[in-house]
């Protein structure tokens, strides 16, 4: 909202690199907002407009850039600012920095940390990549079952600056073994003489520190939490993860699922900030792999090469019949992953998938096959291009097409089952991976249902 | 974790339709899990299930099911029953349920909510489809500036339990106009006798009741909150829309757009319980304008019947030529589509990104023809499948493959910058319809080639 309003006088500002009328719109900005101006303006005068900013939110606003601005930011300041900051930062998200930089300078930084933020930092990049371990902040407020509600609302009052979401208390027994979360409207709520232990009601969802991180995404989306403990395998709470870096792992995750359905290698950095020859590499891969396997269309094609010499007319539909495969073999893919990805469907409802795929890839091959004779016998009614046989050129691409796009479905819906099945991404099955496959049987489809029919005639 | 444990025996009462025991273990699990279990259970067992749980927890889980649940659960209640549970249910997640439900059963019930849930149901729904109005629910709390934070905390100990968030709290002036948000936090640890005034910094973010609901996911991504609180166009303050509702609402559109990606309309009801006929005829439309593209395909074919027919050795190329036109289409396409999906491009950046995009596909393509004429010469030394011509024929194919994917990468780049800037969705440029674009022009190239570099030997 404020943005809007001072966006011009903002531009206005940055064009004519007035810092100090930058320094007293900032104060009227809110954090992400000045992360965001930050982030657009040129890397030249990032540093300088950044050390305008007051200490706090300076601290704020830098936890709050994406990693590449981070990285260019740390590189333009002094080294005491530097570790200032990082010792400053939230622990999640000074872990998702130092695990995007080169080992040695991440190394080098840590050890200039404080004695306390170099043990958290040490500890959370302890746990595997991917882990919940590396999401988690250990800012958090934890309090015994015996405490009363009063003492807890005063610790707040003493510790609660500290943590990064006390909206959620957690209840621990003497061994730190986790019992119950409170939320803090609940403990406002309760009389300030009661216990915590008569809060409690012993439901409590929580992380395993050693799990994916694919696990927080999924339990965020479960139990509507705005922040998650994370114990350890003896059920002892040692941190929390917040929804926002449940977000960003969820956006992380999507665009990956997204770029491989596409056919290439996941990219994790934003397109614009990719060096070209990176794209052209991570792209290079899989096109590679699919011109290798589209090769055997050329094989095929050989094989029926007398076919095509006998009748040309063959080879003209040859792009349509392999496409309508890879259509509707792509649209099936498409719903199946999208199910699995959202956990509708899972590898036992195979054999439901595939009587509902058989019986919509005959009907769609129907509805095509339907059109496809229509165009032919229109075409031929009006001119000779598709020679005297053109009635039985018509039923060969008809039934083709029953065929191929039944076959394209059922290969689109059942590649995920199968590569799910043996562990890998079901993602994985992109559109150009089940075109690849439907094209080169599409065309043995093609040209045996053409032997048949056109046997005495054409061919 | 509790899901663990008690897994197995859950699954003896199910099977053994003990009501009993499973009310009991009900007790001791999180509402979001009985959900599922009333979610999974047979459909004839579910009425007889939901009224053994405890009126509270009733009314909770039913707010957590998904729709289709919901509804099927409301057929076989009581009128009296149904009605109790729309009275009770939080208004935003009543709303989503309401525009789901057929026009005359919706007014029928909101005829027979109370007065006051009546007057805001309707007022819900008077907001247009898939605006932030549909979201948002008007239990919040708010307050004056002139309060003292000890009066806000009796307040909240009083009327907190009927907001449903109310870890932020929002400040009004007189006219009802927002001037800020407090997060709970901020407020406890105030003195009591500093008045709410005091603690304001004017810096807020809102969304307006009008807005797309696509505008709350991003404010929620920007500004990382767990609710937004959303005005009307004076500015005043009307409702709030929390973060569980963004993230569903997220969670449809990435669907959406992947759907579309795949090349059929969008289907937002799950697959499983989606009739066959429905999915087909989802699938029919987009299916049809494809093919019908595609036939464009066998009028290029027929034009350059004579070239094949003289030379059928082109004809075994053409699918592995136009598949790689459209390989490295649907790659281009999908980093675009998700890049603007994340903002990281904007329209303005076409001219950047075409040119990146030139250089990857002229790179992309040089590739690919280099494992084509390989491909083509290592065939030729052991057999005469390609005939005596076979390098003028790797070199057409090369040749060939460099411009059909340059022109393929440049096509899946453009399209989501085309369709955008009609107003259009990027994600529909889809993998398929990119494909069928790319298989056209590419024929043309590849016998446009062809005539050059044959002419006088094979044409």
């Amino acid at each position: 909202m404020i943005g809007k309003i001072i966006q011009p006088e903002l531009e206005a500002f940055i064009a004519n690199r007035n810092f100090a009328g930058l320094q007293s719109v900032f104060k009227e900005m809110l954090v992400p907002d000045i992360a965001e101006v930050i982030r657009d303006i040129l890397p030249n005068d990032r540093a300088v407009l950044f050390r305008l900013l007051p200490k706090q939110t300076a601290m704020e606003t830098f936890a709050y850039l994406d990693v590449p601005t981070q990285r260019a930011l740390l590189r333009d300041l002094a080294q005491n600012e530097v570790i200032t900051l990082l010792n400053d930062m939230p622990p999640d998200d000074r872990t998702a920095l130092l695990e995007e930089l080169p080992g040695t300078i991440a190394r080098d930084l840590i050890g200039q940390l404080s004695p306390d933020e170099r043990r958290v930092a040490q500890g959370l990049l302890g746990y595997p990549e991917e882990s919940i371990g590396r999401l988690m902040t250990p800012d958090y407020l934890a309090v015994g079952p015996t405490m009363t509600v009063g003492a807890v609302i005063d610790n707040l009052r003493l510790h609660g600056r500290d943590s990064e979401t006390f909206d959620v208390i957690y209840v621990v027994d003497p061994r730190g073994i986790l019992q119950d979360d409170l939320r803090l409207r609940e403990v406002l709520l309760a009389a300030p003489g009661a216990t915590v232990g008569s809060l409690l009601d012993g439901k409590v969802a929580s992380l395993n520190v050693n799990d994916d991180r694919e696990a927080a995404i999924q339990m965020f989306h479960h139990y509507d939490r705005v922040a998650l403990p994370v114990i350890d395998d003896d059920g002892i709470l040692i941190g929390i993860v917040t929804i926002d870096d449940a977000l960003a792992v969820a956006e992380a995750e999507t665009t990956e699922d997204i770029h491989k359905f596409g056919g290439l290698e996941a990219i994790d950095t934003p397109y614009q900030s990719t060096p070209v020859l990176t794209l052209v590499w991570k792209r290079a891969g899989w096109l590679v792999i699919l011109f290798i396997g589209e090769m055997l269309t050329a094989t095929a094609m050989g094989y029926f090469e007398n076919e095509i010499a006998r009748a040309v007319v063959l080879a003209l539909f040859v792009p349509l019949i392999i496409s309508s495969g890879g259509n509707s073999g792509s649209q099936a893919a498409t719903l199946i992953i999208r199910a699995m990805a959202l956990q509708e469907i899972t590898l036992s409802d195979w054999w439901r998938v595939m009587r509902r795929e058989l019986l919509s890839g005959v009907v769609l091959g129907a509805i095509l096959g339907g059109i496809g004779f229509m165009r032919i016998a229109l075409w031929s009614a009006f001119s000779p291009i598709y020679g005297e046989h053109w009635f039985l050129v018509a039923c060969t691409v008809s039934f083709s097409l029953i065929g191929v796009v039944t076959w394209g479905t059922l290969s689109g819906s059942m590649l995920p089952f199968i590569l799910k099945s043996f562990g890998a991404d079901p993602a994985a099955s992109s559109a150009p991976f089940v075109a690849t496959l439907v094209d080169v049987t599409g065309l043995v489809i093609y040209f045996t249902v053409a032997s048949i029919v056109l046997a005495g005639t054409l061919l």
